[in-house]
C-alpha cells in the first residue's frame, strides 16, 4: 500500500489510548482535560428552529459570530463579526492553520512544553518544530528572540493563558515584550486560549493579539471548556490576510460546522445564565484544585515540586528525580489510575523526561486521595527500581 | 506572507459561493444539493442523555458504529462495527483519505464528470487527476483499463449511485467489471454513496466494495441527505489496512465529531420510523422529479438533452450547442435564478463545455416552471449572442 509520505510521520496518540483506557468507570483518570460531569450545563433544545437542520454557511452561523466578536472586542481583541470562522472544536483551528502554512520543513516556533495534540498536527504536516522554554511567568525572551534571529518560522504557536500543560500564565511584561518581537519580525501569532474563563485566583491578562500592531494573527477558542465538549464547536478569529484561505480550507474539510451545537452555543454566549455558569464553575474548579494541592501536599512533597495553577485544568508536576515518565503508564493503569506523561509535550521528549500532567477537574473528590496515592507509590516503587 | 505551497491551488469555490447567494430568499436555486425544507424530519431532543455533552471517542459512538455497520451488512458491504468511523460529514471522508494517500504529485482516478468538491479536496493536496470518461450505465471500461495499465493511482474515487453531478447509476455488469480491474491492478477503491438511499423508480444495486476480493477499500455515507445535514454526520467503512490511520487521521482534524448529531442519527437508523421517512421522502422526490421533467420537457427539449434521473437530486443537461455554462451565472443570478455550471466537475473545465446540473429537490414547485423558464431564456440570450 502506497500512502503519502505525512503518513510515515502520524504518530499513535497517546492522548487517544488513554482516553480510551480512561473510559472504563474504575479508572480514575488525571490524564484528559474533560470537564467534570456534574457542570455539564443543563441544555434545553425545544426551542431551536428547524432551518437548524439544514445545511449552512461554511463561516458559521451569523449571529453566533456576531456573539464571538462581541465578547473578543470585549477583550481588547480588535474584530468583527467577519473575521469570525466557526470551527468543529479549536483542534480544528490547529488543522487549518497547518493546511495553510505548513509544508514539509517549515518551521514553526513553539513553547516547550506545549500542546501534545498541536504539536502533532504541525509534526503531520512535516513542520520543522523550534522550541522556546517555558518558564513560571512566561517563555523565556531571550531564547525566543535568539530564535527569531535565526529561524524564519510560519507561525508561533502559544497558550499564554493557563497552558496546557504547564498551566503557565503570561505576564503583562512577556505579553508585551512577545507581541513586539512578533511585530519586528513579523511572525504571525496562533494564540490558543481554550483555559482562558477558567480563572480562579484573579483577571486574567488581554491577549496578545490585542498588543500586535504589525504582525499577522489568529486567535482561538472553544466551548468545549466551559459549555459541552460534546457540541464540537469553537471558533478562529483571523486578520483580514488569513481569513478568506482559512475559509476555503474550512469548506474544503467539512463544509461547516454543525448548526444543532452552533445554536446551542449561541443561546449561551453573552447571556446573564452563561456568566452564572461560569462563576459556579469557577467556584467548583477552585475547590478541585484546592483539594488536590492538599493531596499533593501530603503524598508529593518529597517526589515533585509544581506550582498552584491560578486557572486551567492542570497542575504539572516536576520530578525532583527525574525518569521517563512514560515508564510509569502501564503500572499506573494497573493500578486503575490514568495520568498524562509528560514527555510527549516536548519535540524532544527523551530529553525532558520526569513531568507529569494531572487533571484535577475530573476525578470526584472522594476518590481523589486513593488515586494520587495509588500514582505516588507507583512513582517510588519505579524510582527505587532505578 | 509565506503559505504553504498547497495554499496555491485553493480555489475559490463555486459551491460555497453559490450556495452563499442562494441563501437570499428571492433566489429560485438549482444548484445546491440542499434537502427541501418540509421534507426535513422534526427531530426530538427531551431524551438526550447529558453525558452526550462530554467528549467522546474518535471513533465516534459504539451504537451508531454497530447500527452503521448493521445496515452496510444489509447492503452487502462485509464489515463489523470496528470498520466504522463516523466523520463531521461524508465532505470529511475526502480530507482524510486525502491526507492518507495524497502527496503532490500523486495519481487518482476519477469520473469524469466528478464531484466537484472531491476534486477540490484532492487537488488541494496536490493529486494528478486521471479521468475515465461516464457513459449512461457507468464508466467506459476500455478506458478504465487503459488508465489503470498507464496509471499508479492511489486510488480510484467513484460514486456509482446516482452519481452527483450526472445523476449516473452504473449497470450491474459494470460494478462488477469495474471491481474485477480494482482488484486485477491492485487499486484501493474509495466508493462515495450519499444517494444510495433517494432511489425513485427502483432498487439499487449493491455496493462495489462488496464485490472486492483483493483490493483496500473505504466506503463512505452520510445522513445529510436522509434525514439533517446540519447534524453533519456522515461515516466511513474502511478494510483493516486503512482503518488504523483514518482513526489518527480524524483525531488530529477535530477529536471527534459532534455526540449531538451522532445521537440523533442513532435514533433514526434502522428503525421503522426512519424507514417510513425514506419513504415518504422517496414518493416527495419523484413527485419533484417527475414536475421538474415535465418543464424542462417545456422549456428545454430545443436546447438541452437529458436522461431521466433514477434517484439522486440532480439532472444533468447536455446543451445541443456548447458553451461556457459558467458565463452563464452571472445573468442567472441577475434572474434571481442559481444553477451549477457543468465546467468545475471536470478535471479540464474548459475541455467540457455545455454541461448544467440542476437541482430538483430545493425550489418549491410554484416556482419551479417560472425559474426554469428564466434559466431557458438565459440560455437562449447567450447563444443568441454568439
Amino acid at each position: 500500500m502506497a500512502f503519502s509520505e505525512r503518513v510515515a510521520r502520524l504518530k499513535s496518540s497517546l492522548i487517544r489510548e488513554i482516553l480510551a483506557a480512561a473510559q472504563r468507570p474504575e479508572v480514575m483518570s488525571f490524564a484528559g482535560g474533560l470537564p467534570a460531569e456534574p457542570m455539564l450545563p443543563k441544555v434545553e433544545w425545544a426551542d431551536m428552529p428547524a432551518s437548524m437542520g439544514q445545511y449552512g454557511m461554511s463561516e458559521g452561523e451569523p449571529a453566533l459570530r456576531e456573539a464571538i466578536a462581541t465578547e473578543a472586542r470585549a477583550l481588547g481583541v480588535p474584530c468583527d463579526a467577519s473575521q469570525v470562522l466557526i470551527v468543529s472544536g479549536s483542534q480544528q483551528t490547529l488543522d487549518l492553520a497547518s493546511k495553510l502554512f505548513i509544508d514539509p520543513g517549515t518551521e514553526v516556533l513553539l513553547e516547550a512544553p506545549t500542546y501534545l495534540a498541536a504539536l502533532q498536527a504541525f509534526q503531520l504536516f512535516g513542520a520543522e518544530c523550534i522550541a522556546v522554554p517555558q518558564e513560571a511567568d512566561g517563555p523565556q525572551i531571550d531564547a525566543l528572540r535568539e530564535r527569531l534571529q535565526n529561524h524564519k518560522p510560519a507561525f508561533a504557536y502559544l497558550i499564554p493563558t493557563f497552558q496546557n500543560p504547564s498551566a503557565v500564565r503570561y505576564s503583562e511584561a512577556k505579553r508585551d515584550a512577545v507581541a513586539a518581537l512578533l511585530d519586528e519580525f513579523g511572525v504571525t501569532l496562533i494564540e490558543d486560549e481554550p483555559y482562558r474563563e477558567l480563572v480562579f485566583d484573579q483577571g486574567s491578562a488581554t491577549p496578545i493579539v490585542s498588543r500586535l500592531h504589525k504582525a499577522s494573527w489568529i486567535y482561538t477558542g472553544t466551548v468545549s471548556k466551559t459549555l459541552l465538549p460534546g457540541l464540537r464547536v469553537g471558533y478562529l478569529i483571523a486578520t483580514p490576510d488569513l481569513y478568506p484561505y482559512l475559509l476555503r480550507l474550512k469548506q474544503s474539510a467539512d463544509l461547516h460546522t454543525n448548526r444543532i451545537g452552533q445554536w446551542q452555543a449561541l443561546q449561551w454566549l453573552g447571556s446573564e445564565k452563561y456568566r452564572g455558569h461560569l462563576a459556579e464553575l469557577r467556584d467548583f474548579y477552585r475547590i478541585r484544585r484546592d483539594a488536590m494541592q492538599a493531596v499533593l501536599e501530603e503524598h508529593f512533597s518529597d517526589l515533585a515540586d509544581w506550582q498552584i495553577p491560578q486557572g486551567g485544568l492542570f497542575f504539572w508536576l516536576t520530578l525532583k528525580q527525574p525518569l521517563d515518565t512514560r515508564t510509569l503508564l502501564a503500572p499506573a493503569l494497573a493500578q486503575n489510575v490514568a495520568f498524562m506523561p509528560g514527555e510527549p509535550f516536548f519535540i524532544d521528549p527523551d530529553a525532558h523526561p520526569g513531568h507529569l500532567r494531572l487533571n484535577f477537574s475530573h476525578v470526584a473528590p472522594e476518590r481523589l486521595a486513593e488515586g494520587l496515592k495509588r500514582l505516588a507509590e507507583v512513582i517510588r516503587q519505579a524510582q527505587s527500581a532505578i
